[in-house]
């Protein structure tokens, strides 16, 4: 049995989504692919940090932070009292998945953790946007130097496979452009916004239903898709962009004018994240562009994501699927970590 | 340097797109995966033999070919006279590239080249549909045995990504149901019939571009998309079905009010193949359905195909791309010969 001896930094949604299926999938992952996944760590600046090399009791941590409360009550043998970057210092973890939250202009606390366990000689897998954005090729860096993994597939469209799609499934491939809805909320409201409804009107829908932040500029103004874009970018076309080098426009100011005139002309309006290589340079945006009825972008509606790898061989290839959630993005890490323990592919 | 021996069976349209392929992917096969396909034979009915275990010169023999003429006049060094089956027990070659033509009835010749191809320990990738619709099971366990890899990644949706998609991207995920657009002909005339024209005319049509055969019984009568079915339903969800088994109903007789009412009450009709399980029992079949305007399928038009997989934890992934020709099948042959030479992923 391939053990992985994993610290969970981070207990949001996307970390509670991880656990649920880490607990569902222990079986699958034994008899189907040989590994074991031992949780010897939760901590959370919120909900406390237990500690335990034996492995921890993933359920009842589970059911004390739904039911509001701290990890403190948690009543098996733990060490407590460690900070987030103690925790990753002192747990004798191979593997760190870090899932704090998302911050695209410093990265932190996220990049300081994913550094720490890296230069310490752990594997990382992250669902963080942060980190990749801000500083991909030196976090790359380290895990060569110390012969670690680092795997990040639930930073763009959530569990919905994008870099290993294009690692795994494109590999002898050069990507030309790359195209995507990549940001649910924005692309829930311009959804509302078709049928007739205003921007403030369907931001609200937004807010209530949970997707969107009571500040919603993140989303809204594009930054959210503007680090994603940075990560596709820098990830799998060779560039080497901050969020804040990608050019960009949101749709705080888009009226429900525009929407239905667009539409009544064989439009829909969507933001785009779209990365292209013109010879030697390489640009990338995020915009809200008019997009053909007849055009597959056209049907992804909601918050669903999609992308689009163009290259030479193959032409077009589009995936479409869920781009965010707390087990969808907790899907991706269960995937890197198969990744992380040389699992993949089981046939 | 990993170098694979490759003896091409076939060279009709995919095997010529593969060499094609081949040619222009040589220099990134070398740099960034560290592998070397050496093609020591090719071997066709229509185009003749030639063998050079030092490796054949594949732009000489595609200019011989695409001339029009027979790989006779190859003006090097080359063995001739050799059958298919005897190309395939007297070269040295540790891998074989079976792509003749297609007989999803019987699966020959496809069938006994790949079954001797195996049994004499040689890795064998695939695009041809009969062999893996008829015989998955029985050449996965020659394959077990000799300790060499089948592959057959272009058996669906030519080279956009479906087994390993599965495989490497959506790995601990139960896969509970399959829905998709796998034959580009049936979807080309019905594109074509929503514009107002007959069933006759954008069957001529299909003909005149090439996409359809002058007997196009395979894809109008369901039985390409039903090989397709039988190959998803058995690799990827545990089924034991011949093509016949898939329950098929084809797009011949439809008429072109149909598609148009169709339209008029918000849907389009679409060739599926869908599997799902229902309790234990799995139903797979092959037939025109409505697809409502808003869902995704409804935009993939033309010779475009496209699959949908239902998951638990990540909903529904549909992938989207082309589902033909030379150069997207000959990828898939160029994806699965990296997988052979355990070169995945690429970072």
């Amino acid at each position: 049995m391939n053990k992985l001896s994993t610290l969970l930094v981070g207990f949001g949604v996307v970390g509670r989504g991880f656990t649920e299926l880490l607990l569902e999938s222990r079986e699958v992952l034994a008899n189907r692919f040989g590994v074991e996944v031992k949780v010897v760590g939760i901590c959370d600046l919120k909900w406390g940090t237990i500690i335990n090399e034996d492995g921890l009791d993933l359920k009842r941590a589970l059911s004390i932070v739904e039911g509001g409360r701290r990890l403190d009550i948690y009543d098996l043998p733990a060490k407590r009292d460690l900070s987030n970057l103690e925790a990753i210092r002192e747990t004798a973890s191979d593997t760190v998945v870090e899932v704090t939250w998302t911050n695209i202009e410093t990265g932190e606390p996220g990049l300081t953790h994913i550094r720490e366990a890296l230069n310490m000689g752990k594997n990382v897998a992250t669902t963080n946007k942060g980190p990749i954005a801000l500083a991909y090729r030196e976090l790359m860096s380290i895990a060569k130097a110390k012969n670690v993994k680092l795997r990040f597939e639930g930073t763009v469209l959530s569990g919905t496979p994008t870099f290993n799609l294009r690692w795994y499934c494109l590999a002898a491939q050069e990507v030309k452009a790359i195209r995507g809805i990549v940001n649910g909320v924005t692309n829930f409201i311009l959804s509302e916004m078709e049928s007739g409804i205003s921007y403030e009107e369907a931001l609200r829908k937004a807010q209530e239903l949970g997707y969107a932040e009571a500040d919603p500029s993140l989303d809204v103004d594009g930054w959210d898709a503007a680090a994603k874009t940075a990560i596709l970018a820098n990830v799998l076309m060779g560039a080497d962009l901050k969020p804040q080098d990608v050019k960009r426009r949101g749709i705080r100011g888009l009226t429900v004018r525009e929407v239905l005139d667009a539409m009544k002309r064989g439009f829909k309006i969507k933001l785009l994240a779209e990365i292209s290589r013109n010879g030697g340079s390489l640009s990338a945006r995020v915009s809200p562009e008019l997009v053909p009825l007849t055009d597959v972008f056209a049907s992804v509606s909601g918050v669903l994501n999609a992308l689009r790898f163009e290259t030479e061989a193959l032409g077009e290839v589009t995936i479409i699927g869920a781009g965010a959630g707390g087990k969808p993005t907790g899907y991706a890490l269960l995937n890197d970590l198969l990744d992380i323990a040389n699992a993949l592919p089981r046939r």
